[in-house]
């Protein structure tokens, strides 16, 4: 018997590669700065030879939430496939070294683990090369029952609707949160997967979330509006909570028929922004299941993201729960 | 015909495993704090279980001292060797990419790429624990014969010498050079590596090596003194240079009967001190590739040494080139 998660998340188990590069560099790759492309396996290699020295460093976006609530002191399990190759074991070693549950069968055949070629420019801006190899195996057959139905929150990664199995154990493990009467929760992920996905998003939105995190660029995407403000009038009413994120200026959160602006945290030295959204919500849902409102939710939310931010990879380096209890006090 | 290189390094071809530890954590696996300890293949498996959540970065002694070298503007190649597998495709993938010829091929079956499991207290110090897998498996058939007879100077590892195969490639990659009326430089590695095979680096020392590079505790264990001078006293002579470092202490270079201390360069934090010894050989080799007098090669070594110890991961991250230009004025 496993004890109840306050959450679980699914996503791509993701191996990060890490680089610096040059504005040069991504314009003559034909890179969109800031956001995340999918890439197939030969293009993979191909802007692989082409990149500059590399960092390994276990990713995945919903993975690094649950890495980041483990460091904050919560529950989490993690839900997304790799193949049992070496970067597999590196994906499983970090995650479960965390803190994480993680018991998602590893693929014995077919695509390598995933791995994303993040390139670092000057500006600490990140833009994200995906290959999606062994996590796209991820299907209903991995969604465990049990786990989800005794976790207090159950978090979606967006980008798990690039591919039809993926959507298939999504929307299970949305069912069977609700069925067992808990929360369910999705990041936007990316404005370009919003715009892949727009019409499904606007229905998981109107229909099974209860908790929407979006940043800025994502939720003006989700209603094809230019304004904030606008888009924002657009989500309220729409789910029980919507945490929005502004980067350095901080975060709106959307409950109860309110509207409350939350500051980001400030940083001495902003060195690779990958994972502060990720580590964002890791915050913010920890607040929550910790039954604290969502404001203050926010505030974690903000702290989370700050620490990672100040150095290179998306999980959390220093030890998240003392941050946090130093800095509210 | 690929281009003369100023320097061919011979080493382990490895891919470190860094992660955060305390002091009572390798007080209770038993380490040697700041040490280098050969680990097999299921201590291995163990210990990293018991690690925590880790970063990747290539390493492999001679072959962050070749990507200095690279980096500060010089020619290097590296031997050594990996397997076809995913960290050796990692391995090979980071050495090109920081601008090192390197054309080792790889082992097809057998063990996997070496990796290190590196431990890094909160006072910065490094505790390495080595799987030396594929790397064994340099022979004296990977030694390109063109390539080093070419080379201004041949580098090479002193953890070679802990496998008989290795050591038969450094000997032979010696005799070639040799030949070829080129230089022979060693470095020493590590105390425990010294203690292991005292009397033939002693014969080394004595015989075929011209430059010789060690930190304290390494002369010190060579010679059995307690004494630095002492260890100065027995060296002076028996080699063309030595470059000895202690540290913050900075390094004494002898060469030419001449005793030549060069301070360190100040670090504002100092943050993982993995690869501070490769990166000084980097500054030191280039300096005198480039024909500087060896105290001035030693300086760039400091500034190289620098880079590499205020952060994590032990090749170089900033431009090392430009860095030396700018405190060399």
């Amino acid at each position: 018997m496993s004890q109840a998660q306050d959450v679980v998340g699914l996503g791509n188990a993701i191996v990060d590669v890490i680089a610096h590069a040059e504005d040069a560099f991504l314009a003559a790759e034909g890179m969109a700065k800031g956001a995340m492309t999918l890439i197939e396996a030969e293009r993979a290699e191909t802007l692989y030879a082409r990149m500059g020295p590399g960092v390994e460093s276990s990713g995945g976006s919903a993975a690094n939430t649950m890495a980041g609530i483990a460091a904050l002191g919560g529950r989490a399990a993690f839900i997304g496939k790799v193949k049992d190759d070496q970067l597999g074991a590196i994906f499983a070693h970090d995650i479960r070294a965390a803190g994480v549950a993680f018991r998602t069968r590893p693929a014995r055949g077919g695509a390598p683990t995933a791995r994303c070629l993040i390139f670092v420019t000057p500006d600490a801006q990140r833009t994200m090369n995906t290959y999606l190899g062994a996590s796209v195996e991820l299907g209903p057959e991995d969604v465990d029952e049990a786990l989800i139905a005794a976790a207090q929150v159950t978090y979606l990664e967006g980008y798990l609707w690039d591919r039809p199995r993926a959507k298939d154990a999504f929307r299970k493990a949305a069912r069977i949160a609700h069925e067992a009467g808990r929360k369910v929760a999705l990041t936007l992920s990316d404005p370009f997967c919003v715009e892949r996905h727009r019409a499904e998003f606007q229905e998981l939105v109107r229909g099974p979330v209860d908790i929407l995190f979006a940043n800025e660029a994502e939720i003006r995407a989700l209603w094809q509006v230019r304004d904030f403000d606008a888009a924002l009038s657009a989500t309220r009413g729409l789910v029980q909570i919507a945490a929005l994120t502004r980067s350095e200026k901080g975060s709106v959160v959307l409950s109860n028929g309110k509207t409350e602006s939350v500051p980001a945290e400030p940083v001495q030295r902003v060195v690779d922004t990958t994972g502060a959204g990720d580590l964002f919500a890791a915050g913010f849902l920890h607040g929550l299941t910790q039954g604290r409102p969502p404001a203050e939710a926010a505030r974690i939310g903000a702290i989370a993201a700050a620490e990672v931010i100040a150095h290179v990879g998306a999980r959390p380096e220093r030890p998240l729960k003392a941050l946090v209890a130093e800095r509210l006090g």
